[in-house]
């Protein structure tokens, strides 16, 4: 199913949403992809289709589905995920037991294995694009590459370096090293990962900055997110953690902060007009117990905000799908009203405000002409979605993973009818056995 | 699949999780069911199973999956999943949109059919048993018993009463015709159930619990759901809507009250003494705007507390395995605790709990010897469901409704690797078809 980059492919008979200025759908619908991009989108016309000549093969029956741009993942940690369900609902979990279980088995094989299973479910799950944050991060990124995703791969920096690194100006090296692996390569972009104000020094800080405008790679990084930040910033530089960043000149049109749950109005108003993307994650941050994101009053205001999973310890799974009904009922029930956060508000922020979370709106976050062709079949077989009164509000109160029915990066089939293409599970799975006995070995140990 | 009903079965290699007093469960172990109950749990046991002489043909292997108690949904109105999608995120939803809608809509077929439609998707998502209410109930019953489900099925009662009565003593006429109908059924059981405290009158209310006690059925209600309700009781009876049932006889060792979303600390006592049986529906909730139940509360204080999905205009899905994370979540984040509302204490409401919100616990909810057969496999073979380092936070952290790989009731298959065996949804959705399209036509005129 992989075509020649040059050939032409037609999805048909589905119900489009093209996410577009104006919401444009088509009822019966078709989207021509010619190479990596969109070449046309509008109703099915057999009369036009068959000008074309586009041979049989090439024409994706969307089968009565809902077809979407790809589902935009704006934060995660892929490379933990071998590390999912390991004391979850602890206290303190962060030092008590990430810090340390990273440090001792966080390997190269762990983090490249432990892509490779998570990326299998993110494009399951009709994500095509995503933002990481990790250690070892060109192993994620080769894993990236292999499965024909599109990500943004930051290396995670910190004070105290990581499992990569002894310190921060090693774990600089490394990025230095991802940087170069990745120029040229327009789908799999470099990132500097500044862990979070907590973790780096602000002289440390300013050096990401600095490394970020001289290499021209994207800024990643947790902020506001952990409720003892907002007094570690004041008695360290005497203000809240996002004017602090900020002061640090990592807030801006390539930035992309991750949580921002602690964001009061004048947080919100520096994140709007530095141009900031910021990553929602309300599954992880709930489970957590640590608070939801202003999200409707960020939107509100313009904010670039985009969906996330946070990573499979944290939020559990890469499910984009159900993020969408999570993201819509958390801000219902905080502003008690059930009229806000729409499911066409939600279906933005997983896909357009995604692309816009990460700086990649010129190319991807729609469907329409001249964009790379990331794109979602939704099928509408299970019970869940019947009836069909309002696209918008199946997909985001009653889709599941499992009906997603194809999963499309630049032209490429990376998933259709529940089969991947690029990767195989089985063959991860069985890679990845030996490594989760050593870890429940040892994390018993370590617990 | 379906067995004699003398005949034994096995389900063999899976994770056993009983659910009963101490927690028990086995790595890798068997279930032997005789008939319609559980004959015996313990770990997988060639010699055993042999032994018993139970064919080939009767061995249902879970391929390493997770057996758990079938999954208890205490609250929905299956009748409505033909309206599922209509007009989401409307402000005064149940009298501009719902109320008239049922009036002009509903009728004996569309709930058959929206019955036997929802029947699926809660058959395929691992639900063994249901409790609902809504009108024209014999025909939720009669779907209900075609399907194998176990179930209470409420009549709605109401001062105005329904689209299948003019009036109260009208509806309560259904109530006893279903009751008749019934009667003897102890699979599928009636209950009477009136709408909710603004919705009868005092006296209606008494005569409820009177036709509750002289027909020995069960009561379903909603309770301290509405924001608006707690100023109507106060202005009607001068006290808060718990306390007021409670004068009304309504609560009880055979009552289920839905959301008590309103509950200060005295009316969970309440709740607590006269044993009532509680459904909480976070995810219906949420999305009404309303706000949270205190359902971690309530559980620390011995409450009855099951989960449910509330009807398919409200939660949307019939979807229990979601209910469990977002059941965790909200707690979480509304206690600011990580550590409270763990995985098995979710996993215990959504099946020993959903039992004795239902007061069945006598009969279900555990896997336990002597208990009905009703038994659920969540399979783990997609990618969220590795690793498995703990059975209880993956099912509730990870999995998804197309994870069920098996749903047994009274020892009967219902579904076992994805296909039903006693309902066929192609059929349903034809028969659907035509009534979603005047729905769809009407619904315009009216909105």
């Amino acid at each position: 199913m992989n075509r020649n980059p040059l050939e032409m492919q037609a999805i048909v008979n589905g119900t489009i949403l093209t996410l577009d200025d104006r919401w444009t759908s088509y009822d019966c619908g078709m989207v021509i992809v010619a190479g990596t991009t969109i070449r046309e989108v509008g109703p099915f016309d057999q009369v036009r289709l068959d000008r074309l000549g586009i041979p049989k093969e090439h024409i994706i029956d969307a089968d009565g589905g809902i077809i979407i741009p790809g589902l935009v993942n704006t934060h995660t940690h892929i490379g933990m995920s071998l590390f999912r369900g390991i004391a979850d609902d602890t206290a303190n979990r962060l030092k008590r037991v990430i810090f340390p279980l990273e440090r001792k088995l966080t390997t190269p094989e762990v983090v490249y294995t432990a892509s490779l299973h998570s990326l299998a479910e993110m494009i399951l799950g009709g994500t095509t694009c995503f933002a990481d944050m990790y250690y070892f991060a060109t192993q994620t990124a080769r894993a990236a590459q292999e499965s024909g995703i599109r990500g943004i791969i930051g290396q995670s920096v910190a004070t105290y370096g990581g499992p990569d690194a002894p310190d921060f100006p090693t774990s600089v090296e490394l990025v230095h090293r991802l940087d170069n692996l990745l120029k040229g390569n327009d789908r799999v972009m470099a990132a500097i990962a500044p862990h979070a104000p907590y973790s780096l020094t602000k002289q440390e800080l300013l050096q990401c900055a600095e490394i970020h405008a001289n290499r021209d790679i994207r800024i990643l990084s947790h902020l506001a997110e952990m409720p003892f930040e907002e007094s570690y910033t004041d008695e360290h530089y005497h203000m809240r953690p996002i004017p602090f960043y900020h002061q640090c000149n990592l807030l801006g049109p390539k930035s992309t902060m991750a949580h921002c749950i602690f964001a009061d109005g004048n947080d919100q108003r520096l994140l709007v007009d530095t141009g900031t993307g910021i990553a929602h994650n309300p599954s992880a941050n709930s489970k957590s117990g640590k608070g939801i994101a202003p999200a409707y009053d960020l939107m509100a205001k313009g904010a670039r905000l985009g969906l996330g999973t946070d990573g499979p310890m944290s939020g559990n799974t890469m499910d984009m799908v159900n993020i969408l009904g999570i993201t819509a009922k958390f801000q219902k029930v905080l502003k008690k009203d059930p009229t806000i956060m729409t499911p066409r508000e939600v279906l933005r922020a997983a896909t357009r405000g995604g692309a816009e979370a990460l700086h990649l709106e010129k190319s991807i976050g729609t469907l329409e002409c001249g964009k790379q062709a990331d794109i979602v079949i939704v099928g509408t077989d299970s019970p869940a979605m019947f009836p069909l009164y309002d696209p918008y509000a199946a997909i985001v109160y009653a889709a599941s993973p499992a009906d997603i029915d194809m999963t499309m990066v630049d032209g490429k089939l990376l998933m259709y009818q529940r089969k991947l293409y690029t990767l195989d599970p089985q063959a991860i799975r069985i890679q990845a056995k030996g490594m989760v006995s050593h870890i429940h070995k040892e994390m018993h140990e370590l617990l």
